[in-house]
C-alpha cells in the first residue's frame, strides 16, 4: 500500500499516521520526493478495509498495490476451475450452453422448447420461475409452478436447469429444484444473499452488475468463495452506457479480462447484453472467440407472443443456426462443448 | 402507444398486429407517412407492459406516450407530499436535516455525535446497523446493537432514527427500532425488498440506484406504493459514470427533474454523492436550491478514526457551519427547517 | 414524426401549432388519447431539424419516426459499400488489416515494422506522424518528415498506408502522402474538418467518438457523403464508461448494429480499444466473427521502447500469431482477406 | 512515481527497469513487499509521459503521484485569476453572467434580446456565429454576419460578446470580433486550435468535453496556458452518462473540484447542462452556491421559433427572474457581480 501525503502535512501528523501505521501491523518506508512524501506501507493485509486511512489528516490518497480479492484470484488456483451443472461442465476448457426462455410461461411453452433446445444440441435449460421486472405491473413469473415444469422438462429431457434466485426467502424453494443457483444483475451486491449461496453445495451463476467494475464482480465472487463454496461461474450480460442502441453494452473486453484475473469460469449472456435478437447470433460468436467458458441464450417456441424480453429471444431454428456456428468456433479454440 | 412499423411489413403481418391490439383493448388510427406506417394505439394500459409489442413480426418499434408509472405521478397528487418521520417532516414546503455516522460503531462515538448534532440542530440522526459493504472483509456493522445504540440516542435526545434495511430477514428487526426503513442504493430494485416495506406504516426512504435513469427510481417507488405505503421520500445519492475524481456524479438535475415528475419529497446526499469531504458543503448547499426537501450528512465525532467512509463525513464544527448556511439558504427558498 | 402534447394545451395553442406543422409542409393526424392529444405529421423532411417544435407551447415531446441520415443508410445501398484503399479492399466481402506503430518514430523503427508486417501478412500500415495527446508536454509526432518516412515505407514494401489528419491546416500535407485519410475519435465532430475531408477524392476511415452514440457516428459519416465522398469506412476502437480496468469499453455489438443501419464498411482497433496487449488478439477475433470488415492494430517492433501506446502494441512475433488465427475466422466468415 | 513490478519479474527484467529509471533521470526507492517489489521514483518530471514505462517487461502498472498540469495548478497561483472580458470579470470573487441566443438568427433578434439583456442586468452577451451540429442539413450560423451583428450589439447596447471557434480558419475572423474565445465541448481536445488560442490575446473560455475528466479539461487547460496565454476560463456544460431525461448531466462537483485543484475561474452553462427550460433556474442557483464565478444562459426573445436550442432557451421575463434570484445568491457568497 502506498500512502501519498500532502504537501502541508505537519511533522505531528506524519508521528500519527506513522504510529497508526505500526499499530495495524505494517512496515514503513519513506520515500521523500520533490514535492511530496511517500509511504511505502508493506504487509499483507487484504483482508481489511484500509480506505480509513485516507481520513487521516495529512493524507491526500491511499494507493492499494495488491487486488482485494484473494480466493477469486488467479493465482489461488492458476490451472482454472471447472464447474459442473448437473453434467455440463465449464471452464477448464469444457463449454457449455444453456438456453431456454426468459420465463417460464405454461407447461406447452416450456417443453416445446425444452425439446428444441435438447435437439438442437442445448446443454442445459434456461428459465425463470422468479422474474424482476421494472415494472409492479408487468408478469413478475409463475413462483413454485415454474419451479415444477423447469424440473418436468428436466425429467423428460435430461437438460439440467438454471433459474434464478431473487429472495433469501426463496432460497430453499429454488435450492430444490435447480441445478445451479442464479444470481442476477440486480442482486450482484445483494450481500445478504452472497453469503446464503455461499454456504449451499449448489454451483451458483453471478451476473455481472448493471454498473459494476470487473473488480467489484469479482468481490461479489469473494463473498461467495469466502462462505466455503467455490462452485462459482461468472457471467458477462452488458453494462449500462450512454449508448440506447442497445440495451446493455456487452463488455467482451471484461471475459478476457476477468479470466486473466480470476480462475472462475466466465460465460455470456448476449440475450440481455444486447437487447436485440439480430445481434445476439453475432455476440455468441464474438463471446466464444473472446474466451467465454459458456452461453446462456433466450430461446423461445414463439418470441411475437413471449411474456417478457421477446425482442431478444432466439426461436428454435435461429438456435439450431447458432449452435452449428457456435460448435465450429469451440472447437477452433480448443475447447469441448458438452 | 405509438407503433412503428418496418417498410417491408406484408399484408398478413399488418392484420395480425391490428388483430393483436384489438385484441389488448386498443382503439387504433393508422397514420400513413412517406416510408412507413405508423399506428397510433389508444386506451390507458399503462399497467400493462407491452414492451412485447415489439416481437410481432412487422413491428419496428414501440414508442410509449404515458409514464409507467401512476400512484407516484405529480398528477396523482399536485400539491406534494409531506411525509413527518418522527416530528420532522420532508416536502410540502418543509425541509429535514438527517445527520450521523456512516456506521454505529459504539455508544461513546454514537452518543458523543448525536448530542453535537441535536445542539447543531439537525432534524434527526442517521447510522447504519447492516452496511453492505464491496468487500466480505471490511466491518459490516454492529447489527441488532447497533439498533439499540440508536434508539438509546433518540431517548437521550429526541432526535429520530434513520437506519438501512439490507435483507427482508431483517425487516421486524429493524422496523422495531427506525422511524423510517432506508432502502439504500444497491437495493433500490431488490422488488421483494420494495414490496416488503410498501406492505408497512413506517415511511421509505429510497435511494437512487447507481446505474438507475429518473424513471427507474420512480417506478421502484411505484413498487412500494402499489402495495399500499404513499409515505416514501427519495434520496439522490449520486450516479456512476465515467468520472472518477469523485466517488459518484451527483445529479442535481435529477431533483429537480423527480419534483416534477412526481409529488414525492426528495433529499440529496452529498456524502456518498461526492465521497469527498470538501465537497460536502457546497454540493449540500447547492441541493437546497435545487429544490431538495431535505439532506442526508455523514457526521463522524473523529472522521480519522471511522470505521468507513471517514473520507466523507464531516466533524461536529463543520456540520455546524454547514447548518448555518444550509438554514439561510432553506428560509430563501421559502420552506421551513425542522 | 409524432408530436406529443401537454395535457394542459389550450385551443389556441393547439391552433397554433397546426398551423406551424402545416407551414413546414406537414400533413397532420390527430389522434385523440386518454389523456393526451397526439399529432401524427407526414412528410419526409428528414434534411430540416425539427427539435426546434419542442419549444412551441403545449408540445411536450417530438418523436422522429425516420432515422436523420440518409445518404449512409443501409437502404441506399443495400448490397454494401466496398471500399479500396491502394488495393486493399473492405466491405462487400472483403476484410483488410492495417498494422503499424501508433507513432511514426524514425527510419529505422518504421522500416523494421513495415517489412516485418509485410511479411506476416499485413495488408496495410498505419503509423502517426501527428499525434492527438493528452498532454501538451507529450511526444507529438513528427509531423512532415513522418509522413515522408510513412511514404518511404510503401515505397519499400508496397503496402498502403493510413495515417490521421487532425487539422484542416495540414489537409494538403497529408493528402499528399497517405492512401486513406483517418479521422480520429476526438475529431469525430469536428465538422468544418468532415466537410473538407468530404470534398477529396481519397477515401476516409471515420473512427467513433468516445462518447459517440451509433446514431451521432453514422451523422458524422453523413456529413463526409454530403460533401460528395462515398468512400468512408467506419472505425469502432471503443467507448468511455465508468469501467477503468481496460482503456475503453470496446463496444463490439456497435460493429453489428453500424452495419445492419449503414451500407458502408466498419473495422476494429481493438488495441485503443482495450489499452492492453494482452487483449488485443481475443478481441481481434471477436471483431472478426461480429462482422467486421477489417482491423487497425497496433505494432510495434520493440514496446517496450515506444513513445506512445507502447502498452497496447504486440510485437511482431504477437501480430504474426494473431494473423494466423484471424486468417482462419475470416475464411470462416465466408469473406476474403487482402 | 509508483512502478509496481510482477510477481515473476526477472532479475534481469529487473535490472534493465533500474536503469531505463536512471537514465530518466529518477532517483529510485525500492520496497519489497509480501508478495510484489514496488519502486519509488523520484523526480519532477511531469513535463514527460511516463506511461511508456508500462510497456517494460516485468511492470505491472505505473502510478504517478503528482498531477500532470503545473501551470494550471492552483499552487501556481493560490490567490485565484481573474479574468476581465471586456469589463466583465470573473474569479477572484468577481461573478459575471453572459446570456444571449444559441444562434445568432437576424438582426432583430438579436438586438432585441441584447436590449432585453442589458435591462435584466446581464453582464455581457452570447451568440453562436458558426454553430456545430450533430446533423449536416440543421441551421449552421450566419458566419460573419453573425459576428457582425454581434458587434452591432456590443456597440449599441455596451455588452462584452463571447462566440464558439470552431476551426482554426476562422480564428482571424472570429478574434477580430469577440471579447472572449469560445471552445465548444467537441473541440476541447482539438489540440490545433487550443494551441492556437494560446497564442492569442484575447481571454478564452474552454468548455469540458462531453466525455471529459476534471483531469483531461484542466489538461486542455493546460495546452493553452503552455503556449503563454494564461486568462483561460473553465466552463461546465454537463457530461454524458447513461442518464437519457436530461440532455446531459450537469457536473456542479467538478465546479468545486476543479476550483481546488486549479487556480482559473469556473462558470457554468445551464442551458446545455440539462437541455430543459425548466431546469435552467434551478441549476443556474445550485452552480452559483457551488462556488462557480459564472453563468452562460441561453435566451431567446422567442424561444418556441429558435432555430436551434429552443428547448433550452429562457424568454426575457424567465432571464430577468433568474438574475434577481441569482444576484440574491452571488451576494450571499461574498462575491461581487458584474
Amino acid at each position: 500500500m502506498i500512502i501519498v501525503t500532502n504537501r502541508e502535512i505537519t511533522n505531528e501528523q506524519w508521528e500519527n499516521l506513522c504510529c497508526k501505521l505500526e499499530e495495524c501491523g505494517f512496515k514503513t518506508h519513506v520515500i521523500q520526493g520533490v514535492e511530496k512524501k511517500v509511504i511505502g506501507a508493506v504487509g499483507d493485509k487484504r483482508r481489511i478495509d484500509f480506505r480509513f486511512l485516507e481520513n487521516i489528516p495529512g493524507v491526500e490518497k491511499v494507493i492499494p498495490i495488491l487486488s482485494p480479492y484473494k480466493l477469486v484470484a488467479r493465482d489461488a488456483k492458476p490451472e482454472g476451475t471447472t464447474v459442473d451443472v448437473g453434467g455440463v461442465k465449464m471452464g477448464g476448457g469444457f463449454f457449455g450452453v444453456f438456453a431456454g426462455p426468459c420465463a417460464v410461461e405454461n407447461r406447452e411453452q416450456l417443453l416445446e422448447v425444452a425439446y428444441g433446445l435438447k435437439k438442437a444440441g442445448s446443454g442445459g435449460l434456461r428459465g425463470g420461475a422468479f422474474k424482476p421486472r421494472t415494472s409492479p405491473y408487468s408478469f413478475q413469473g409463475l413462483e413454485e409452478e415454474g419451479l415444477k415444469l423447469l424440473a418436468e422438462a428436466r425429467a423428460k429431457t435430461g437438460l439440467p436447469i438454471i433459474t434464478e434466485l431473487m429472495n433469501l426467502t426463496e432460497l430453499d424453494l429454488v435450492n430444490e429444484y435447480t441445478d445451479i443457483i442464479q444470481i442476477g444483475a440486480r442482486n450482484m451486491q445483494n450481500f445478504g444473499l452472497l453469503r446464503a449461496v455461499g454456504r449451499q453445495s449448489k454451483p451458483v451463476l453471478l451476473k455481472r452488475g448493471l454498473a459494476a467494475t470487473v473488480e467489484e464482480w469479482l468481490m461479489a465472487a469473494e463473498y461467495i468463495m469466502s462462505e466455503g463454496n467455490s462452485q462459482v461461474i461468472l457471467c458477462e450480460r452488458g453494462i449500462r452506457t450512454f449508448e440506447t442502441a442497445t440495451r446493455n453494452t456487452l463488455d467482451l473486453s471484461a471475459v478476457a479480462l476477468a479470466k486473466s484475473f480470476s480462475h472462475l469460469p466466465v460465460v455470456v449472456d448476449p440475450s440481455h447484453g444486447t437487447g436485440k435478437r439480430r445481434l445476439v447470433l453475432p455476440m455468441a460468436k464474438a463471446a466464444v472467440v473472446a474466451g467465454a467458458d459458456g452461453l446462456l441464450i433466450e430461446v423461445h417456441p414463439d418470441p411475437a407472443n413471449a411474456l417478457s424480453d421477446g425482442e431478444q429471444s432466439l426461436d428454435l431454428p435461429e438456435f439450431e443456426k447458432l449452435m452449428v456456428q457456435i460448435n465450429e468456433l469451440v472447437k477452433l479454440e480448443g475447447k469441448k462443448i458438452n
